[in-house]
């Protein structure tokens, strides 16, 4: 059961004009996606597409021949080996200073996946199978509301529209419900003045009264800031996601705030936890294999939550299939994931790499029981997308100067408020 | 890949007399096999043998037919089930006060244990595949000294003879180290007032100069008394186990102790380690799969204290060669395990459950690569030491009444000294 070859492709698709604290979603998010052959079989995994990482994957895809699809243990060696002491900036500033660590996990994940996947394949299991059985039959997901341009600058408005305030917001959840059956609901928030997005949860609150509700600025605000959203908004939320940024502050916010706060931001590596812990920085952490190290990591963080009552949610970036399968198979074996996932599958307009995609429908997708992720890669698909990758020319995504281009005054700050 | 059938079977197997801090081992240890049977294939667990904890066993192997061998989660659900809300408590007192969440641990871990022993053998693969991959190829083993009687009362003295006194100990850890290479000693106190133990120490140093030293009194001291046997042995040990009782004390000694602190006693459950981690209690955990929850569930342990910067080391209590495949199938996949691993194999004087027990040779067991746990029940060993089991009389293990046979003012009192 040895590696015979592997095989990294960076794609790109559309993607439409998401704002965030540090901008708005260029018109291609770049992923890549790597495949591991293995005796006729192939395992696959999905990661992030900016060139410094994908050149990580790349160097580390040329050590992996020969290497057994179980020895996980050896697979860490040798990308560990591969990357030396490489420590790639995560450019978005979503997840703090940089380490080699760090590093290796985002750059591991990919391959860990595949090499579950094929062992799954191999033996006629799901990859759920591999990490202690599944405890749901369906993982709950969240439905993820930005605010947005109605299009492109110098496009067609997308079929989203815009959502510019609290009535577009409520729009876009109404569509985003009616289609996918969602029954809690996250909004992407750090792009207005706090009391424009409190108004939108309000809004939210009133046209959908029994779903529980997230806010994210990604930490776009001060402590005080912070504080003063958490009591203005007490009993409306069911967690509020990264208000202001680092453990300090956040335990300083977390100490007044009526609801428990989550992160993907201040805890995103196992150094981070035993800080986090002590301080008592966050009452959620969000869980990601994409940059926890893989599945089998992101298990062990959720044992690390279990044991401290730390309770567990999902992280998501802008994925395809791959992602969404495995993070379904991990939740789906995870028995203290207490919150739905979240997943940026409606923004991807149904482009897809795998042939048959998981389906959310009535906000749940349905656990794969077929062998390892239970999807297929789409072979033109994969080929189409590489295409755009070529001739799209982003190698490295860049919100921030994407908006400055349309709004030159504009820079990313946090805090801004 | 269900289970057809599931066989629990107590035996008991000869025992020396060893000493400790709460008596002497009876000249039967009890152990109970479980065997889980799936499309012609068997898979094995070893655990306790009191009667109150196979009871429970024997309730729960009868909840598991039908069950798939991959579905570890369900697994716990069922013996959850078939345990209610029982809450067995540990007689020897070393793992504190008991909870349903500790008697679901030690009743879950031998059926675990065999299921991943099947999955193993139903793939052709080792255990320590199903674990991540083997980082090492030899494991290594601690020489597990005892103060001991000649033999049990009314018997010829055994092969070993007594060891009362630091020229006992040294001749033991002599023929010990002879027979199979241990590369590092623990001695096991508790025994005798502390200055007869450090003296012990002494003469260990002495006669093995190289030579990593653990004592372990089991909790017999104060404080006061650890923190002096501490400062004395300063130099002398790589780790001093559980000196005393209970997270806070340990951390009082802790912070006075020049050598770090390890235990089997106060950290014995997940649910012990926050506590155990905001006071300091301890520099090291003993992981031991039997209750912990099973290999899986150590692995989680391991990562946690990877990830607090705790080490991590393995304990044993008297088994057989099953226990010893998988402690060293854990070890082997276990990165962090930063110490030799505690034994009891050369107290057992070869007697085995197994046909072909791991062979410790040079100081360490070399980690199998066949399918599964890797040895194979011998039959009539199995019989014979069942029928030891329904002779011997011998229910549940009574190290203290043992003793008081033969020293009729002797009592169990923690601390002692």
């Amino acid at each position: 059961m040895k590696i015979r070859d592997v095989v990294v492709t960076p794609i790109a698709f559309p993607d439409p004009p998401l704002l965030n604290s540090a901008g708005v979603h260029e018109p291609w998010a770049l992923r890549t996606i790597v495949q591991v052959f293995c005796d006729g079989l192939v395992g696959l995994g999905e990661t992030y597409g900016d060139a410094p990482h994908l050149s990580l994957v790349q160097s580390a895809a040329g050590r992996l021949r020969g290497l057994d699809i179980y020895d996980l243990s050896e697979l860490r060696r040798r990308v560990s080996l591969a990357l030396g002491a490489a420590d790639v900036p995560d450019r978005h500033g979503l997840t703090g200073a940089s380490t080699t660590e760090k590093t290796l996990a985002r750059v591991v994940s990919p391959f860990e996946v595949a090499l579950l996947d094929l062992q799954g394949r191999t033996i006629g299991r799901p990859v759920h199978d591999l990490l202690g059985g599944k405890v749901r039959d369906l993982v709950p997901f969240s439905a993820y509301l930005f605010y947005k341009w109605a299009g492109h600058p110098n496009a067609e408005p997308d079929e989203w529209g815009a959502a510019l305030d609290e009535e577009g917001i409520v729009a876009q959840a109404r569509k985003m419900i009616d289609r996918y059956g969602f029954g809690s609901i996250k909004l992407k928030g750090g792009v207005f003045p706090p009391e424009q997005e409190i108004a939108a949860v309000r809004a939210l609150r009133d046209a959908f009264p029994g779903l529980p509700l997230r806010l994210d600025p990604n930490a776009a605000w001060t402590v005080d800031t912070s504080i003063k959203v958490a009591l203005e908004t007490d009993g409306l939320l069911e967690y509020l996601e990264d208000p202001t940024g680092g453990r300090a502050d956040m335990a300083a916010v977390a100490e007044k705030s009526p609801m428990p706060l989550a992160t993907n931001m201040c805890v995103v590596a196992f150094a981070d936890l035993p800080e986090a812990v002590e301080r008592g920085s966050v009452g959620i952490v969000l869980a990601d294999h994409h940059y926890w190290g893989g599945l089998r990591a992101s298990a062990e963080l959720a044992a690390i939550c279990r044991t401290w009552g730390i309770g567990l949610s999902m992280h998501s970036n802008s994925h395809l299939g791959i992602s969404l399968a495995a993070m379904t198979h991990l939740a789906a074996a995870t028995p203290n994931l207490n919150y739905a996932v979240d997943t940026h599958t409606p923004w991807q307009s149904g482009v897809d790499v795998v042939a048959d995609p998981l389906v959310i429908s009535e906000g749940s997708a349905r656990v794969p029981d077929t062998p390892g992720l239970g999807v297929t890669l789409d072979e033109d698909a994969l080929a189409r997308l590489h295409e755009n990758w070529v001739r799209c020319g982003i190698r490295e995504r860049d919100d921030t100067g994407y908006r400055q281009r349309v709004e030159p005054g504009f820079a990313k700050r946090r805090p801004r408020w």
